[in-house]
């Protein structure tokens, strides 16, 4: 059975998403259809890109993926379908397939160019579905759109390294639901330039100078409880996507706060890393 | 298979609507479960009519429609189901179908009588449940309730009009997920009424003489993208659903902000349509 | 065909409940997933064990509950899997467990110990989906833990009872979509105390004598409308999980406000029931 994501922002009050499941249903009775966010903020790019990057790997391949962004057709933003690591995206030209693509190089792209068939105020009712729905019944891109090379990039969205390779100059890209701040700056790519060296990471006037790979290893399981101190204390851990991320240990935003509010980080702020010498 | 869909004031939250798709699960093990939305204000006749009526239009006729607002049983508010253009709705009956049957006849209302068998301060989970499965298995409305011939109507949902035509006095039902606000006041009876006139449509102290049929319509893309200011711009819209629409172009209601907060305007204010003498 | 269930704090935003789906898919393509809840208050256990405790029974037996809510694996906080009245419920024993277990004896608990095949940052994707797979397919408990009898207790969570038997001293332990709250205080419990008696139930500076079965028996339907003067009037009921409840009758927390606001009463705060001699 075909699967069909769906990833916008929607928000959860509205009809939009309701009536895309109808209208997928209405085409294809055998179909699986699953929520990855209807709360991506209004026309945010790298956010949309940031969740379905992080949420497509876990479905099996031949998954295809509605991303409701910014999608209104116009001269400047283009309706695109593209197969990339056996999964397909359906979306808007408009740079959110860009931080998939640097890491993995599609295999198609098509400017999708059914439109004249179908005029409408609400592409991703009419178009998307119609679209998901072909390749759902096993149709090609080639039927749907004509062949592009190149997708529209996002604009800053890697980190900097400085000509010594002594610093590193993220950004935040994505706050989550416990308020942590997530940075563009990759396992991978940080430990590249690490090479084994200390360093020291800063946002604002907070800095720190170890990475742990989960949140309680922050915790001395030997002290008492009592004596540990450590829930509302930042820390940095690379997260469950590999991503370096500003967290507070057992953050809440809405009683003790999160990285966020306590930091008083919020997206596209700096981040930088120093290294010492060896 | 059966497609049951939800709408109700429930949240996101509470265990509510997690219960009910269990009870329904329980009942039949082979029907899809679709969330219009749980995000209604509570006890908002209006949003939910709104909300229902322009999701339902997109799935296959026959499905199943529970709308859980302001739906306990008392002398009057009592429970009635509805099949009208091929789609069956279950409710309280306290207006919320009155917007769509003023658009389209039912076919057949009855009053739920299925009451002296359960008993209970839950009746969407205990009655509308009961009722959604036994017309998914095929069942008749007249076993589960007996004909009646109308419906509670929803007061002051129509727009006005003045006795010379000049005028049309309408107001805001809904505000969208994006802080757009869309009127009472439809494509159909505007243009009816507008026979070609020019027009000023005023909303507290903003007015506009214009109706795109999308959003981007009001981007000129002939100009450099620095020269053409129109993110954060106001614009009057026909909506993907066909109401009047004031809107911000590419607005976000918690960073530049939306229609509503950036012109003040709130449910159930009046918008105002000035013709002019041809 | 086997159904799993998710209830976490994962909010509606993020991509990890997605991620979720997706992982169980991969797995098993004949499966049935509902959200019950991802809006937990962040690391709320009392909050996601009264939400659990609600949604489970309406679901048939046999299902299985991932709870995804401070699940991240350490010496304080293992992982549980526990069949407990022909459901399977997979969580951190982390007290999650003790309100339901306190009512229905389990019939199995096991502590998972499959992490040596996997390491990871994110135990509700990587470990709990494989145990819910592994159930899923028929498996049993004994396979993926090993057996331990009892699970860590929540404390505070049960009303105190005086000596002569005249006060119940309860705590709020919920707060709804709609602002009412809710205490510790069950229905049976209550009347095994009361025996008939009357009695004065106190939240800060407000009181009431009367428990209503339902919302709207706080309304005189004799009366005109006019004359009832009854939304927004607080009142106690048993909810439909047969918990004492405080509410206001059509309450709205943002605009006319709810219990809580209204009242000024928040989680943890003290319920008393003072009864009368006979």
């Amino acid at each position: 059975m075909a699967i069909i994501t769906l990833t916008s922002d929607f928000g959860e009050k509205d009809h939009f998403a309701g009536a895309i499941k109808g209208a997928i249903y209405s085409e294809l009775s055998d179909v699986r259809i699953v929520d990855i966010s209807h709360n991506v903020s209004p026309f945010s790019i790298s956010e949309a890109a940031y969740i379905i990057q992080n949420a497509y790997t876990s479905f099996p391949k031949g998954t295809i993926h509605i991303i409701g962004i910014d999608a209104e057709l116009n001269p400047e933003n283009k309706h695109i379908a593209v197969l990339l690591d056996g999964h397909y995206f359906i979306c808007a030209n408009n740079g959110i397939m860009s931080m998939i693509c640097t890491e993995i190089n599609p295999e198609r792209i098509v400017e999708i160019n059914i439109h004249e068939k179908v005029q409408s105020s609400f592409p991703v009712l009419d178009v998307f579905v119609k679209v998901a729905c072909h390749i759902a019944r096993g149709g090609t891109l080639d039927v749907i759109g004509k062949r592009i090379q190149d997708i529209k990039p996002i604009q800053n969205l890697k980190p900097y390294i400085n000509d010594d390779q002594m610093q590193i100059i993220g950004s935040i890209i994505y706050v989550d639901n416990y308020g942590n701040v997530i940075t563009n700056i990759k396992r991978n790519f940080f430990e590249n330039i690490q090479k084994g060296r200390a360093y020291k990471i800063s946002a604002r006037n907070h800095s720190f100078n170890k990475i742990y790979n989960k949140y309680s290893d922050i915790v001395d399981f030997t002290k008492p409880a009592a004596d540990r101190h450590t829930e509302g204390k930042g820390l940095v851990v690379f997260n469950s996507s590999n991503y370096l991320e500003i967290a507070i240990y057992k953050s809440n935003t809405t009683t003790v706060g999160g990285a966020s509010t306590l930091m008083g980080l919020k997206l596209m702020d700096t981040i930088t890393v120093n290294f010492y010498k060896d």
